[in-house]
């Protein structure tokens, strides 16, 4: 993955220099929590499928880079949003918006970044952008609302999860691939491929790194583990254990997801019990799967550099260290 | 005015059938959730304006009732978000959406009504329609960002407070009349002609709000009285009594302002001053003003029942009733 960082340096900067130069509201609070946001650290995969997809496709020009800053600002307005309704205090380390500026503010700045990017993207004249993007938008927030409709919902099946999945993750990812191959000029049944490529690899980090949330080991990651389990939100491991343990261990869960343990007691007690019956690299291996099934959709396009370093992202979305 | 509701009944009772049919998320909270705010009470002026602007354009289809019920969706998408931000517990008389079931709930919706309204508007491809729209939806966050930078400001000045109301509420009622002009394929002429129409009743009608917050008789209006003032937001007839009062009463006034009083005795106080140096009637003057520039702006409409009935949706906007 490294290879392909180095690779596309141009590119990335030059989406950086974007991001930069879209941040032009007359409001200076506006550019001061937005910048604060956008800086702080984000990988910009999204930014990066979007240019993968388009030269992949053929593309040479400059229109994805563009394209790319604006999925981020997106994407940021969802992460704003997001850490307001998780009360976060710390994101990749750093205070949130929300921890510094308030509430309001983050949830404002959300919306600005939000439209302004919009207002971009309807300047491309593209039917099809229009479309993807909304639509993606759209499930964005849907999928957020399935995960709270579930919340302390002990029911809720693998299927309904894996739905959630695909809303809240899988569909950014899939309009930024498509929009990579809707700059390239791509047909239509491309545009799909890069599409059902670009879910498939958002399905399979989303489902990975739900799962890394019970076995990475802690100084890994940025969030403290378990987050998921003390906030009663069942992810696929979770699932698979519930599906596998005894009635009494079953009982037991239960008691430990309604109580919401802050302490590491109860936590390493379901880690050991995901051990037990293999739940994590049971998950593991969907996320795998998910994986493999995006590189099939990758079959349609000629070989070349671009496609090669989509499939080198593919494998990295379910790696320890994305 | 109820002339004008009583002859476009026909129009609003199929926006209101709009409104629900467009309400099919898969998510039952999300359409219990979202029913509940457009079902509080709202007077669908945006709706209504929309329609009137695209009559008055010789319009005779029937895609402005479609398009009246997305831009109700927007407005309703930014009461959720500033009902978040105000911690406000009452929206006429019913609990808010935050109040009932959160305020991660209410982000969400408000997200997912946004998106969902943009979704259908891409969906009439047309270039004006999209654009004027999403730059609505930057100036609205846009104006709510300005103000909360103003908070607890004294310098700010009329002219900032003017582009703050601008942005925050005429934005959006600007883009619902142009759209109407946009339906009706009116020339790009009688299009400025509305929009400018539209910015200046929505610029109108919040300053006569702001005005009503330090008028009105307490019943009349649902929200109490003087909440700008216990917010730390300088409105115009408070600018106004700035400018004009003495050097001890402007600061006890700043004093007044920064403690945020929720007793009525400052406010009474407050009220009495502009009574004294007439910041009330200069406030409501310039409202009225506002409402002036707009109808001139419909000399290039000819005459029709429709023209008139803007007229009465202009002076309306500056009633005590609005």
């Amino acid at each position: 993955m490294n290879d392909v960082w180095e690779y596309y340096r141009g590119e990335l900067v030059a989406v950086e220099d974007q991001i930069r130069q879209n941040l032009d509201s007359k409001v200076a609070l506006v550019n001061t929590v937005a910048a604060h946001i956008l800086n702080s650290g984000g990988k910009r995969i999204r930014p990066l499928l979007l240019i993968l997809s388009a030269r992949a496709g053929g593309y040479t020009g400059r229109d994805d880079v563009l394209l790319a800053s604006l999925i981020e600002y997106i994407h940021t307005a969802t992460l704003l949003h997001d850490d307001v309704v998780d009360h976060a205090e710390l994101r990749r380390g750093r205070k949130t918006a929300n921890g510094l500026w308030g509430n309001q503010v983050a949830i404002l700045v959300g919306d600005y970044l939000y439209s302004k990017a919009i207002c971009h993207i309807v300047g491309f004249r593209s039917q099809d952008v229009n479309e993807c993007l909304s639509e993606a938008c759209r499930k964005m927030a849907e999928g957020e609302l399935m995960q709270l409709s579930y919340k302390d919902d002990a029911s809720i099946t693998e299927r309904e999860y894996l739905k959630i999945v695909e809303h809240k993750t899988g569909s950014l990812i899939a309009a930024a691939c498509r929009m990579g191959a809707v700059v390239a000029d791509a047909d239509p049944v491309l545009r799909d491929a890069l599409f059902q490529f670009g879910q498939a690899i958002g399905v399979a980090f989303q489902v990975a790194d739900d799962t890394l949330d019970y076995a990475a080991p802690r100084a890994l990651l940025g969030k403290s583990l378990g987050k998921d389990l003390g906030e009663g939100q069942a992810t696929l491991p979770l699932l698979h254990l519930r599906k596998h343990c005894t009635d009494e261990e079953q009982a037991r869960l239960a008691e430990v997801m309604k109580t919401k343990p802050d302490g590491n007691g109860e936590l390493a007690w379901v880690r050991s019990l995901m051990e037990r019956y293999g739940s994590i690299d049971y998950a593991m291996d969907r996320a795998r799967g998910f994986v493999q099934a995006a590189k099939a959709h990758l079959d349609l396009l000629e070989d070349s550099v671009h496609k090669r370093a989509l499939q080198v992202v593919a494998d990295y979305m379910v790696s320890r260290d994305h």
